[in-house]
């Protein structure tokens, strides 16, 4: 009898459960969810214990790892909240899931999981420190150090998108303002897209014939297309990205020394001038003696199902 | 017959030997000596053995623990360079006291060695995390994670002064600019104050009288004092500094997440004021969930002393 291990990944809306055999490279089978508009931490739970049934048939699983989408306290088990999806305030996701497939189970919030997932089975193979980075709708992240998970006192750590970059940067959903989130998430290059296209009504035709003239309709991905074909305004939104990015990189490296930055997430696809920006802004802020690498995600949408996998035999905090 | 553990701390040009008995606290015997101009490595490392032979008289040290003020490779207890006195590139700094004295030695960098000191002997005990700042004519850090020291990929983790807080801020000396260094240290706030008092005749009547009058006299003591007694230029110099440090502060809670930040070094004598813009500009940039103690540094300028105590014990890399 082979050992199974069970791995859930909860999002926003999309929810995706896998089984694999403990050191197999391949699932055995996958099925993915997307929950309806109102549905709550309850309907969730639910149906992600039904997907993992569906899976088992019958079977009992060595393991389970969890990815949520969302704090998580690790010691513990229990979700904190979601800020997508009510109902989930202080779910024990833990002993649910233990409870329903009599295994024991860990569960870590996405961007930890996904920095566990690249570490093991992606592009941080091979290096026992790195800070995994995700640039999309927000800008998270995930810490190895010294081949383990770091997660801080308060299970927070690897919010790297609420390092202040700017002093007198914009107001931050977080409180504070000028964050690596608020200049370098996909919504952000697009608003800072938009406000230019009214401010500056010469520029931006590249752009401008992308959405048919609809400047409400510009989002991150017409931002880039758009500097990809040239359109000078819409490259000079994305450097500012970039730009954030990079000098936060630069910084952690000098005050970590970490051997590898992996950077995933959609605004990461921007192209190669959107990394070379990065990299040359991180390499001038870092100090001569700092090295690091800094590397595309391996395992894109699915780090944080393969991390579900590799933190399912972790010992608990 | 009891362990004799010795403990060097090569500073800039003072340099301390001290001997205790393991698990004691209270020093045995303490020598300090000040470089003459014109030394190099080779003359302080034979002042220094000569020192630890005094204090030894015939006793062999069951282990010897080494500060040294600049960068060292860990790993082998080789200095890389001093940036104060020559000839210290790649001095085998631990064979050289291994051989002498014939106990096993670890040498470490003045910043990490001094985090080890505060979190076994001063104000980091009882903690498990902690960032160690030391803010006086330069901005340096070390890193205490899981009670352990933190170096990096290359022995430079904790370089906290080198984190880019002013993406528009002045050049700083290790090649970028706006770095908390360039903003925090003492030399930089006098520098700024100096400007300030040029540029703005009419501001500054405390500090000019501090002074007789002669500008080029401003050192960073002389802001404090002049800010304390309610100066307001020299008040609003030492802002950047306290700003600066508590954006930078800030920042590392949301990335880290540690138990403790622990700030010592001349400058953060600079009074109540000076400490509560540290600590509100901090848990402004904190996000609400990221929860850390913020406190003064309990070793003064023993703490380098106290930590090679503690590490002379420490396993080697």
């Amino acid at each position: 009898m082979t050992d199974l291990i069970l791995a859930f990944d909860f999002g926003g809306t999309k929810h995706t459960a896998g089984l694999i055999e403990r050191s197999a490279h391949t699932w055995l089978a996958q099925k993915q969810v997307t929950s309806p508009p109102g549905a709550d931490g309850a309907y969730d739970i639910a149906t992600m214990l039904g997907l993992g049934r569906d899976l088992l048939a019958g079977a009992r699983p060595a393991a389970v790892g969890v990815s949520f989408g969302g704090p998580v306290d690790y010691a513990t088990g229990t979700v904190r909240l979601s800020h997508h999806v009510p109902g989930w305030e202080n779910q024990p996701l833990r002993r649910l899931i233990e409870t329903e497939f009599g295994a024991p189970t860990n569960v870590d919030n996405d961007a930890n999981v996904a920095a566990v997932g690249e570490h093991r089975f992606g592009a941080g193979r091979g290096c026992s420190s790195l800070l995994y980075i995700t640039v999309s709708t927000g800008v998270g992240g995930g810490w190895i150090l010294d081949n383990r998970s770091w997660r801080g006192r308060d299970s927070m750590a690897g919010e790297f998108g609420h390092i202040m970059v700017d002093p007198l940067g914009p107001d931050c959903i977080c409180g504070s303002h000028g964050c690596v989130e608020r200049l370098a998430a996909g919504p952000n290059i697009a608003l800072r897209a938009r406000e230019w296209l009214v401010a500056q009504p010469e520029r931006g035709a590249i752009l401008r014939g992308l959405v048919g003239g609809d400047v409400s309709a510009v989002d991150g991905k017409a931002v880039a297309q758009a500097a990809a074909q040239g359109d000078e305004l819409a490259w000079d939104a994305l450097a500012v990205s970039a730009r954030a990015l990079g000098q936060a990189i630069g910084s952690v490296a000098n005050l970590i020394n970490p051997e590898r930055f992996v950077l995933g997430g959609g605004v990461t696809k921007s192209g190669d001038r959107y990394w070379e920006t990065i990299r040359a802004t991180a390499r001038a802020v870092a100090m001569p003696e700092v090295h690091f690498d800094l590397v595309p995600a391996g395992l894109g949408d699915y780090a944080p199902l393969w991390g579900a996998v590799a933190i399912a035999d972790q010992p608990p905090a």
